[in-house]
């Protein structure tokens, strides 16, 4: 009885998928011992060849085993095509994506979204237990299922539809992709001035720590919100013209934020 | 003997200011038993009241105690004005500021520039010991009795030039100012959408975190980069024009950076 209360308990898993996401995803349920990773697919097998002396793999559509939950971890443009093609009936079938809503999943199978909300690296491990899920299915009982899944992985669990996702991912964009770009230009205006970029790595680490504390709307500084047209003159003949355009957009936007006119 | 050696080895300070910077670096250089604030100094005088039972205080330039170091914490436009009103003849005074010339101070002392390269909030403690402290001085003696100071107080201290700590201040804003703005856009989206914000708390700091090993241009990842022009044209549908704005320009941005036009 023991033994068979274990097995029930046992989420057993798909994944489908040979990316970052799919690489971490993998490498993190296989150390629970909850967690069943019954088969990993990607169409191509040697992306995910390091798996088999752990798990069963395939490239194989047709030879997917049976499981609670099929995770489909591919890029956002195949996943509707790849839910087709999977030869599954009244399954749980979820995506990982942020960007694609839950209704993109093949009619067929039971729908849902298993969205992990942080920047996956090849070469740079995560710490689980604070990522963010974000779970969507279209039952009940289902949604218990992934919530059970993604509380055995992280603290941070949250139902978001797929409305409120597709914004959460542009949300993202902008704290993440367009955060990281403005690192790189300042990263590149200290190359060009023989300035050892480290010398900013103590104000962006504090940037950060500090609106765990503060809302961003308070914790606003520099020029252009105490509207110091001076410096922000000064500044604007230094830069490229590249640089510039971000500049001065982003100038006028604290300024309208903080409602002055420049 | 010993106590005459003691005496020497204590670098005696002079503040003028009262704003962030000012309180920050008063406080802590109160914590030091080799470092003696002989004086604060305000134009206000209740600004700095707080610290009457520790140092003595006046709002009276005639009244400037003898000190190795004069430190003008002010705002950028008073530095001048104020270091021309000092009634000191060749004694070191330095500044504080990040975007003003050394040579900006009033040339009948002996100048210096003594840069703390961090965000500074009234409200919230800075672990001074990795704060980076940019230092410049007319001469060299004078340069060693500021590296000594900042010494005490940090780890990091680095020789800057007032061309190259010019610069450094608008690296600074692209990676301070402009990105605390890109977390409030962050933030305002999801406010919009009803939800919570603290679940883009991990990737912000993830996204910080990982330019610790990177360089920003190999951490760059998401739609820009990897021309993604389907998620591109849907999430500029769902921004307001201010935010389209913006999301245009670093697109764009991120796009010429990696070599591919939209």
């Amino acid at each position: 009885m023991l033994h068979l209360n274990y097995l029930r308990s046992m989420i057993r898993v798909v994944i489908l998928g040979g990316g970052n996401v799919a690489y971490h995803l993998t490498n993190q349920l296989l150390t629970y011992n909850t967690i069943d990773i019954v088969q990993v697919y990607n169409r191509n097998i040697d992306k995910i060849s390091y798996l088999a002396s752990k798990v069963s793999i395939t490239n194989d559509l047709t030879k997917l085993k049976n499981a609670d939950i099929y995770i489909i971890s591919v890029s956002d443009d195949a996943i509707s095509k790849l839910s087709a093609e999977l030869n599954l009936k009244n399954k749980l079938v979820v995506h990982t994506s942020g960007s694609v809503s839950m209704d993109s999943l093949f009619s067929k199978s039971h729908k849902g979204v298993f969205y992990l909300l942080q920047s996956f690296s090849k070469h740079r491990e995560i710490d689980f237990s604070n990522v963010p899920i974000c779970i969507e299915a279209s039952r009940p009982n289902e949604l218990l299922l992934l919530e059970k899944l993604a509380k055995t992985i992280t603290n941070n669990v949250y139902n978001i539809n797929s409305n409120q996702r597709k914004y959460l991912h542009v949300a993202a964009v902008f704290v993440n992709n367009f955060v990281n770009h403005l690192y790189h230009v300042g990263s590149d205006i200290c190359k060009k001035n023989d300035i050892p970029f480290e010398i900013l790595m103590p104000i962006i680490q504090e940037t950060a720590a500090k609106i765990t504390t503060l809302q961003p709307i308070d914790a606003q500084t520099g020029p252009a919100k105490r509207n110091d047209t001076e410096t922000i003159e000064k500044h604007t003949t230094m830069l490229t013209s590249n640089q510039r355009e971000i500049y001065t957009l982003l100038t006028n936007s604290i300024n309208q934020t903080y409602g002055k006119k420049l």
